[in-house]
């Protein structure tokens, strides 16, 4: 199954192409298939809604590498979280809020085995020296509990659901695409259920 | 063979990478290779260019998803063009106008059985919902005339091809390059032809 | 072993994509990796400090092509350079500076055989005419005698390399990224050995 990549890196940088190099390295039979990387940086909201708006089309088992890492170096933790359908791999900072609404939860792990890393870790990328060389692992089949230790919550990005009360949903423009489209955080879904 | 990509999506969305996960899902052993996606928004013209400038280096039976569309949710026609050598899908606004000025047509196909698109099919985004899960289709050997009807005459965008009299080449200005190079529509080709 | 890509084509323009398709057509089984074409046009420090920042994370063996090319059409030498892990296409332009002050050099060849070429050989892409197709050849195991002449020297961009002196080192900024980090060319290795 393959490894999809989001991040703020940019192309004009070596940042995304450094993370490929890692994973054809570590796992040269996988598939890597780009999402995005032009996020603005440091944006967890746009890459948020960017995760949720592409992962459903992925093929089950798809492991997901989302780096927009404002909290990198600081006491932030690395986590997978693994769900019914799919991984996500990257800092604890909000990132899987939305897709995690509507995929239900098999386990989040505390990235804390060292010895899966790139050593020495850098306190600036470790997209490179973390979350690259774990999605190479979990790609090609690892056991998720040699990954770190299991925990039961996640920091969850505020703002970004909708607030729903009777007949009336409060939400927010989360981006303006290329093409001028406001994006909502209103789904088809939500709509849906609420004003069937 | 592989699907080569050209849109105007660019990279800052999720558009892109969701043409990708449509493809990884529906045609995961095929290679699918980005063309560009930095195309001015809705710039048909321009599209049409980069095209014709690269087709010619892609091997034999290449599958082109060209998706620069901004009639989508109108009347516009998907499509499929079987060249020669080549397949091109997209929408038929005029975007094959150039590489039709070299590739002989064997047959044009408007895209119409709804059974290879995903569903719901959006008004706002046939990359994801036609055009990929076709080239999906094509990419892996379907025979075409199950994909639609069969038809004659497509849309040809004005002003492409220069005007050619006697002893004299008339073209304009396709575009200009990141580099500052200004390039014209009239091709070594053309200019070998008239002026021998 | 894959092919790796570095160039300042952009992403709004089909060189990318062209060189893409000549891998294609001349290597179809072989990995291509993009590292970043986002370099400033013409800024050879630029990539040559991306390609130093990159190219240790890939596999070894790994066919690097960088394109960043002032003087194309000119006399500059197209050439390839074998280290002890790695191969290294491009103009000699200095491209290579950073990378060589840190992997052992086992041949430079001038790349002078057209029949490894595309023709016709055009004066201003040679990343699509000469070093996509000499990459393909080397990926794919050609003696590497065949694809020129042994050359004993290169251009070395001045300025790239820090000045060392006792107790002293004197460097300066080749790059701000994306996030605003000044890179400067004093790498960790040479503070270590300066002030151990």
């Amino acid at each position: 199954m393959p490894i999809a990549l989001l991040t703020d890196f940019g192309l004009s940088d070596a940042y995304v192409g450094t993370l490929k190099g890692v994973l054809a390295n570590l796992a040269p039979q996988i598939p890597v298939i780009d999402i995005a990387h032009g996020i603005p940086p440091y944006d967890i909201g746009h890459a948020a809604l960017l995760l949720y708006q592409a992962y459903r089309y992925f093929p089950k088992k798809t492991v997901f590498v989302t780096v927009v890492d404002p909290g990198v170096g600081s006491t932030r933790k690395p986590i997978l979280v693994e769900t019914e359908d799919y991984y996500f791999i990257g800092p604890d900072n909000g990132l899987f809020s939305l897709v995690l609404s509507e995929q239900k939860i098999h386990s989040i792990i505390h990235l804390t085995r060292e010895k899966y890393f790139l050593h020495p870790i850098s306190s600036t990328f470790h997209g490179r020296d973390i979350f690259s060389p774990i999605a190479a692992q979990v790609a090609q089949g690892i056991s998720l509990e040699k990954l770190g230790e299991p925990i039961s919550s996640m920091f969850q990005l505020p703002g970004l659901l909708p607030a729903v009360a009777k007949g009336k949903i409060t939400g927010r423009i989360l981006s303006i695409d290329r093409f001028g489209n406001a994006i909502t955080n209103i789904s088809r879904t939500i709509l849906e259920k609420e004003f069937p």
